[in-house]
């Protein structure tokens, strides 16, 4: 994190507001353009970017732009579609939060596709910004890889409602599908959680047992950190009265807000889990410690009284009557044992052995 | 909890939005409807499912569907009673929160009926989804066994003002017999949180009691969780302009809402008391291995300087005056005697022992 | 508590909504009423019940009902006064939390008379209800004993506003004496508290103060659950365009509203400082251990050391010269006591002892 | 704190409302009253108590009582400017929390005058309660020093806006007055909070620190009780729609509300402060506690074996080889040196000594 | 702090509200004057005062003060420019919170420039006020460097939209500029606390990582409590009505709401990084706790019987057997090494050694 942030403060620092400066970590991967134009009865993809003619134009044109890198591209993209400069500026800053902006040729949301490392712990997330206007959708994806795939088959198979509704119920379509992959984050993180579970009850408080649990509990807040802006934003499209969105369509993001709440409902359930398991872990360790107090008291406390009464008839004093009786060995033996009898007994009262 | 949540993402990932897909994990149950259909003067029962002419429909008609495995004949019932896409999709989703949504031609509900397993401590839900049109009510739930036939023999036998109320009330009716049993759930909590905190008097900081402590604060948050977006769902309900519910019902959804709230002041104070009780655990914890390390001290303290002194009297020194007192050996033992006597009365003085 | 909600459960469960079942412990009270009647002149005093007549009636009517077992008698009041079923069946049912409900006739109030039984440090409760209309007041309490006897003399005498003004005065009346006595709960916690305080500083971490602390800590939360539902219901009583209140005693009602607030003031002081006293105990705790530990530190730290010296000559090797010397002994008991003192100025030095 | 409510308890129980009794603990102060009356061109300062003609006068009349001990004199003075029983009534509770309330003819505002014992951490508290009506204000001060001596000469010199604006104006140099104080009390904090760090620094987790820590947390949220409702006063007061307050003066009463806030910032601030020390404190008596077993561990680690060996060649077996050995006694001792060395140098690299 | 707080104290207490006195720590700073003026055709830089003529000037006139010690000078300056007495107190005052007020003939605005300090782990503060009217800007910086030279070349050079736009435009180009340098704040911040994570899995629970957690956490803590009334600030700057500012220019504002949102998740998400890392620290301390005792424990266990069985055949008795036989010694020896043997194996299976 702190590598990306510092690069923003050497690009930035001192430049006007505006100014278009690729500030990610995914340098070298080159732009790649896919162009989706559609309506009820037709279908066209093509390969490559399409300056489109907005205003003689029916049904939806998608622009897909995947990488980050080509800056000059991406403000002739943002053009030819009227997105205006602080938009494009949020495109290239891919540490922006999650935030749905309106302006008046356009909504502008920004979303993140989130992939969850489970053996580092670690939070992958891909910033995807999406700009919908009347009958237009451009979408800047961070990585090269074709996340929309899937949408497209959808798009292009004329399956579901897709077809028929307008860039609107597209964008939906993109978001429910970003959505959609949280949850897979989120089961990650409950079987995590589980395991680390099973893991504290067969080991005890084991050295990696902690590690695994504090980067856990760091993925969840992160997570966290992430859907809470989501909500607000999703929350604010449901309800925005642009006429952009279609009424008929507002059922669909109300259950898009519905999802986020579940996922934050989930993740918050998650770190209430997380917290109760450090505190097991704690308990854990601090009855090991107690284990180990025990053991060490139990054996002090029988040998060290012994060791005192050898020592006695260690002692070379010349008159000592004890040492020449016949069977004076044998009854300090006697008596010795029968005092570690005895402690014995006490300790097993007491539940220390 | 993991496993259920696997399945929607291995069934549900790339398919669109509403596809019907049960995600639960009753599968083997077969679906089972009964169709009740009654005016204030009229009752009638029937098993299996009648599609409804709603059109021309005086009455209520109480379609009552048990096992979500048929999707099928769910879509059908869904198809007959105008249930929205989305609606149906959530039916089938049984990992949904609590959650009111209005539409057009009718109210959806999503409640959970939970029952506590007092031995493994774990918080068993089904989920039951309500529809409530103008004149019908069509409830989904997860298991097969009849949850509601308290209710459809009140309706039967025209007991209170189930049969001159209309599919508000009855859906009233239904979700109160729901939230009364949340009751039970609390009940129970309070019942093993009273058994635990008496182990705890009992048998100070066991291992076994850490063990259900834990397990007890996870099902309590699992059972908050459940009421915060009910208690939402149920305020929504209460404060709706929809015109599906008549005003003089108004007041029972008030006293819904009132419940509502009373379960989560008692399991809020639920969760305290079990803070509580952790705090408690800890200390008594503590308190056990300060026990431990007193002991321990006391029994070093008292023989390692005698333990010394024994020493002193087995050195081989040619030339050791004490060694050829005659008395010289009882002398020492005095000594000793009168140094565990002080330190005795000295651990004493401070309650050591 | 689990015992009296069981009751709920065995009695109500699967019975509709409104029934009237009395769900406290108070079971072998016999009901009592006192029936009071006055206007600015007149004033009349009633023992038992008096149907009244409401419609031609001037001046207010107050229908005290004290004890709640007769079931009968109650629905009797109710409907004599035009009480909703569902306000009925929260006079009966004694696990309410304090509210206002409004009705077309009357507002209905719930609160609770509190004393705290200081040696278990337990809250005892009496439900109290009071429905007031036009110009009648009926108020239910729990217990049979006559808590009101201050409001009733003051009216008898015609001290204060009480005989000019109407029912609302009279609640009014009756809530502000239930909340006066807040006042010595949040005393007697305190006083405990103060005295659990000097506990600690006296006796440290002793067993008692600890359980005391922890019992404190619930009766004070259980206080707080108790006063946050009667803030919410006295502001909106403050509040309420309902005109069964006078304008002229808004004012009245601010002053109560602000006199909640007071002690939900003191008492969250009061848990702040119980989380200090807890703090302050885990501290105590703390040093205890540290303290036995030290002291266990510094006695074997002196003679773990002299033990092993005196060890080396009490060996019995052919050839040790340090045994011939003539007065080897003494300078071993020498240099043992020189090796003492230094660690004892090394303890003293770093406060140990 | 206990003190002074139980004589709440004790006078007012049963008492009718708005029954004037003094609940303060300083009885034997007798009530002094300074009369200032002052246009733009006139003033005149009366010592004693002169009754308002209220209609007809032009300019401010400030009445400022000090002590409340005369019930008569405070009952006249409300009498003669119209306030209402119930403010009266708040002026002599001196337990009451800041606030503002509105009535008919006048604005009704309680602070407090806040002093900080550096020795004993204790908040000393003022009650001060101000009724602002249209040409007059009446001050009434629970102590009898001289607190608005500085408003008074400012007003007398004719220094800044006092003299040409009303008594809104003269309210607002009172409350500001007083608030300014606060600011010498979170001074006072902050220094007292610096020395404990010092100290913690210096001393380690010593007992006169904790004690000073957690006596010091109790007075930084005591202080922090006080401002909540403050703020909320201080708030209403710039937002009344009562014409009280002239337009032109929203200005300072905005300054005020500044002015709260950034103390309850700092108080805020300080209380995390505190938080922090209090971790600081813990892991400092943690990391003692540490140093001590690491001690014992260390030194019982290198003689328990040591004394094994030498106890070795104490025993008097008739054939023991090394015994006859004429060098066994320095192999021996050099063994043991070894020993002791190379467990020096294990203890060196893991860094405990 | 606490010296700062002093001075405010000392030299204002019992001065009228509006007294204009300098409370910061810089007083030997000479105040320095820099006017520009600019249309979009023109730019002209004048280095001292330059009293306005605000009626007949067309384009924007920015003075900027650098040092607040000449009080004279900045009360001239206020004059000139209109601005309210309340503001130009606050000017001086360099204890402010972030806000924004607004007045008749400008919007004030205050905002803080931080730096930090990430040896000491300090945060360094200098207060920046801005006074924009309808076509001039003032702006009064603490400190007498020029940190707004980067906006004033950017003026002069004509890069970007800022010589098109009135003052609005300008206050939000420096505002932009400060917040933007909150992100090297917020880097180093991250930067500490990675350093901080390595050298805790490195060296462990060591002494000097403690200080500086607890350095860091009251850094961000500090950081934060400056974030939050700037949040509030910039949120009603972008809401305000004020017709100071341009339609066109609400963007810009909002992007500045969004920035400073997005520090503050950042510093919230920096803080749970923190908190989490403590808890690591305490686990990391406690850790080394249970391996000192293991070791203990260990040597102890081992040991303490062994030399009790030494001590046994050291004793002196006349008859004992064992010590006749001729391999008596080796078989001891034998049995103690099997004994010995036995032990490590069963702390090895126990995971101890």
């Amino acid at each position: 994190m702190a590598h990306k942030r510092n690069r923003r403060k050497i690009f930035k620092k001192g430049l006007p507001p505006e100014s278009l400066v690729y500030t990610g970590h995914r340098e070298d991967t080159p732009a790649n353009v896919v162009s989706v134009s559609y309506t009820e009865a037709a279908f066209e993809e093509i390969q490559g970017y399409v300056a489109p003619r907005l205003e003689e134009r029916k049904g939806v044109l998608w622009t897909d732009v995947r990488g980050l890198t080509d800056t000059k591209l991406i403000e002739k993209v943002g053009m030819d579609h009227g997105i205006h400069a602080l938009a494009l500026e949020d495109v290239l800053d891919t540490q922006q939060r999650a935030k749905l902006e309106e302006f008046d040729n356009g909504l502008f949301f920004i979303v993140h596709n989130l992939k969850i490392d489970c053996v580092a712990l670690e939070l992958h997330s891909e910033q995807i910004a999406l700009f919908a206007g009347k009958n237009f959708l451009v979408s800047f994806q961070e990585d090269p890889d074709d996340t929309f795939a899937v949408v497209r088959k959808r798009v292009g198979d004329g399956i579901g409602r897709l077809r028929r509704k307008g860039s609107d119920y597209l964008a939906y379509a993109i978001i429910d599908l970003v959505v959609d992959s949280y949850y897979s984050v989120l089961d990650d993180l409950e079987a995590q959680e589980l395991e680390l579970e099973n893991d504290l009850h067969q080991n005890g408080a084991a050295h990696t047992t902690k590690a695994r649990m504090f980067a856990l509990k760091r993925t969840a807040n992160e997570f966290r950190h992430r859907l809470l802006p989501l909500r607000e934003a999703v929350t604010r499209l449901h309800r925005t009265e642009s006429d952009l969105i279609d009424d008929s369509n507002r059922l669909y993001f109300r259950d898009l807000v519905d999802h986020v709440a579940q996922i934050l409902d989930g993740i918050d359930n998650q770190r209430e889990m997380l917290a109760n398991l450090e505190a097991l872990y704690q308990a854990e360790a601090a009855n090991r410690l107690n284990n180990v107090m025990r053991l060490l008291t139990v054996i002090s406390t029988i040998f060290i009284p012994l060791t005192f009464i050898v020592g006695i008839y260690g002692m070379n004093f010349d008159y000592m009557p004890e040492l020449r009786w016949h069977y004076g060995y044998f009854i300090v033996l006697g008596v010795m044992f029968c005092l570690m009898i005895g402690m014995l007994i006490y300790f097993r009262r007491k539940r220390w052995i």
